[in-house]
């Protein structure tokens, strides 16, 4: 059986990335891709990787042929999967949403950082959030997943670990995040110019970034009660790629870090520990799903610093939606995602 | 039945690409990775991208181990494989050579070039020159491929359709390329640090450039007489990717170039020619085994420019090494070289 | 005394230049720096490395104002400049302008390639073309200066010596022109986005780009007859740099070419030979208002290959523009521009 | 007067950015530039942006030409300066040190973290640590100058306003940084090559940088007291540019920050509070001798963030020390450092 899969909003970078994965998939196979803007256009047009692997051309957005498919992967802005979405699954459609739609389950909250009313608040208490390294039981049985962000992948990934054991003092977790412009989408901007921000590196948002609320919703879950995280992202000159450095304080220095990450993500066939003193470069995860993790003790202190990198349409966004595809699917956890990283 | 294979010196660029791709490769498994300098070592520690999809470690170079194999890759400095060459051809075993120690027929013209003597210069007419959409006949039966360099494959594929023709002046063509700087390998030096030509471009051995006299023979193969080329390299502040710029006055200005090439290529699956009026970019092939070529004739005049994308590392080296090995070895030519472009 | 400057259109990149190398000047002061959609705003805050050296705000354009001024730049898109420029003659004051709007003589030329009516038809003839080391003597005395485009500063430096020297087939010439980034412009659009050329290269206009006439012209005035030439210009993903790689035959072999070129320039402050066998690179010139040269002869033959470097915003642009500034107020012709370039 | 300057270890990344700084210094003049490796050499062949501006060739270091200059610039690896040095400051001749050899006052640790015996201990206490922001007065009497650290001044100059007011807590502050690969410096290496760190990302050294005891005695210095650190420094694939990132927590809520910094650096020629709520970038300090500072307290609680942004090669190694050697001659503080930053 080959599940069919429609993609709304593919002319971004996170759709582009769906295609480019799926187009290697197995046991998927998209049969529609829709976009207002460039009805009627063949999609390798859009994007020149694709001319031979994708002879789709994008459509307009048809409730009918969307119903007609097995999976709806959204991979719009937000605001938009939430008015679509409802008789999607009414119809036994299941939905993974890329956006930030349905992330955040107090309603309220989403509204404030949107600054917009949210168009299908019932809903929200029945999306699961898809980070299968945490709700993968859940992921199987879902009707529509809420996919993480890119930046809470990587501090959740990187804080699972020590929060489970209960080994910080969660008062005072620091994330400091870069990522690449393609985190910033495909949209003309004059901010987003390779003359504006190549051969530059700039904090951004640091008094408060829209990832925030995901992120502490996140930890919380994990921790079993509220974290307290300074967040800071920032620009990086290159496509793609997400690092993160977390700082927090051992309330427990008597474990074994190394151990405890290794044993933790055992068998997570997308998180990879590596050795001690190792130091994760986002080259090495650039195009796959995967995300790295190295742990240190400097000086054998009580701070502990944690490295991750995932990049951020892969495991940070579409890889990671192919990844709860999967799952919801009972298929390999792994099909269609087992290409080694582009590296150089 | 699943082939064999030994990679000769893998800690290169090349090597690192032969592993990438055979990692995903579903009727090839690699047996033996050998370095004289990092035997000992598990190859992911110098690829990091490798980790989970590659266990092996380096080996000191072993030619009963090199013997139990298929075939033999050398991704090795000129020089090093026609020492070995002939031991694993008596053996039986298919090689296929990504350096230069095959492509040029005259003996004594390789030993102008390189500066040294030729160690089996009875071999070199056994070679088959490995660029299949001139010698695919030839290839199925070789024993010993010749790789053709990374520039060579961009020159010969953008003239092919004009040379077979006869519709160019083959007295004066120009082939300015440029190349990123995986092409320059994986040295310690500081000419290609990043610090020394990031954020720059310049040309290099523009009075003369070791694949000339490479492309010259091809080029001469193709056209049944000799091809007077001026060859300028580039060399350009990113990892993969060739792009060439052909110039050449049309001989027959009736002819319809755009119909040339696609009617040339429209068979060969990994050569791609884009419609009138476009222009390649290198990072629609990045990490993909496959030339984009578009033809343009700048204000209908008499000068035919012709544009040719490629990566260095794949459809300039280890990609299409590969692509030969399916070709020896009777597999579909695309397996294991069917993914796309990862772009952004 | 001082001269008094006015920018207008300084939001773009070759406005952001004027300013930097302005603010070093030490006889001239900006006094006036317009924009329509920035009015009021301080220009540091759009230019951050100005913040201390810059205390203006962008104004809206004032014919008034303007004519306080000794000499007016102009940076606006081609078509703004022709609409001001009589007015400002007409009283008294200086005119640069860094647009296309004056630089071709052949209005209903200028008007085919900008698709546009020329609104100053009755100016063109007395604008003097701006290129310092061809037209200095016109230069001094001129009320309305023509800047040369970025890409044909690089081509007719590379081809003065050879084409005044009489040496080469001007049949068949070709320019083969690569150009940073800052060459598009400071516009919102997705085809600039860093995401979209970042990590790649590729030609654009191979069938036409607007600076072939322009550089059509130049080259005619200096033969002393049309020349033809094919001109390929290529995107790089670096911010500033352009580099041109000329090809032409020689009709007098006996010619000493590192002779000749280094004769031509000996006395120009602003192109500096390289010795034999050099290839420049774009970082030599980086922010500099320089235009470095070498020139080979590719295995003693016939066909004469010249490398020519410059930054497009300075020696491109707003270098050169200061250059002529210098020259007509018979200032030092390198007062304000004796800076090195950034390297690395 | 114009002070005649020699420059030690000239070959390096910080000695081509002394050159090019001091070719426009309006009181200095670069006499001797000593490189055991390139002696005889022109100065330009190794750095072409200094063609036309910089004719000095390298010479073997001798010690009576060394003395014969006012002021001798060491731009040497630590261990070098050491050696040299007693012998210049015994002849009157003033030291601006540039290495690590005299940062740190005890000796031993400086042993420790350079694993090698101090060849010059006697002299470390007279030496004074060149951050004029702290250090001015010391600065203009002394004889030997340690410049800081590029790490060191940006973590130095970030916190500098918070310690001495005493309004945070310094058990628990944390210094993140991102430096471009200048700052890994000008030797033959595989781990900086284009090919290996460009378009991507990493944290080094995370367990233990030997910046961290220069920056420990400095906060110490300033705070009057201890102050726990943690210090990660990571590479950007860019070539200059360091980017701080600090997080420490209030001790006095009530500060007003925005003040508390204008107010410290309002007579500072080189530092620049940005307006409330800015993002300094890299791009703003390329080639120019300043530090740009933002500070933030996100979402008004208890932690505040401040971000740095200097030129590693400028502000935090050469340009540092040309404004330490105004200080020490009585120059004008600015002298020969007033350039705007190239931008884009």
């Amino acid at each position: 059986m080959t599940i069919k899969v429609a993609i709304v909003g593919a002319t971004g970078y996170t759709g582009a990335e769906l295609l480019r994965l799926l187009s290697g998939h197995p046991e998927a196979s998209v049969e529609v891709i829709t976009s207002r803007g460039e009805a009627g256009r063949p999609v390798a047009e859009l994007y020149p990787n694709l001319r031979g692997s994708c002879e789709l051309r994008f459509s307009e957005p048809d409730e009918q042929q969307l119903a007609g498919c097995d999976v709806v992967f959204f991979a719009t802005p937000h605001g938009v999967a939430q008015a679509t979405v409802p008789a999607l699954l009414a119809r036994g459609v299941r939905v993974i949403d890329l956006s930030a739609d349905f992330r955040i389950r107090d309603v309220a909250l989403w509204e404030q950082w949107y600054n917009q009313p949210h168009a299908a608040p019932a809903l929200v208490a029945d999306a699961v959030y898809g980070l299968p390294e945490v709700n993968r039981a859940a992921i199987r049985e879902a009707q529509l997943i809420a996919c993480p962000g890119c930046y809470p992948t990587s501090v959740q990934l990187g804080l699972l670990p020590l929060l489970e054991a209960g080994c910080i003092d969660t008062r005072d977790v620091i994330a400091n995040s870069a990522s690449g412009a393609t985190g910033a989408g495909r949209q003309a901007s004059v901010a987003t110019l390779l003359t504006e921000i190549s051969d530059s590196f700039k904090a951004y948002a640091a008094s408060g970034h829209r990832h925030l609320p995901e992120i502490e919703q996140g930890l919380a879950d994990i921790a079993g009660g509220p974290v307290g995280l300074t967040f800071v992202p920032h620009l990086l000159p290159i496509n793609r790629g997400i690092h993160t450095t977390l700082y927090a304080n051992l309330s427990d220095p008597s474990v074994d870090l190394q151990a405890l990450f290794e044993d933790r993500f055992a068998d997570e066939p997308f998180v990879d520990v590596l050795p001690a003193g190792s130091h994760p470069e986002t080259r090495s995860v650039r195009g796959a799903n995967v995300a790295r993790i190295a742990v240190h003790r400097p000086q054998g202190g009580n701070k502990v610093v944690v490295l991750v990198v995932e990049d951020n349409l892969t495991k940070g966004a579409s890889g990671q939606a192919i990844q709860c595809m999967n799952i919801m699917f009972g298929l390999d956890e792994r099909a269609g995602l087992a290409a080694s990283a582009l590296l150089p």
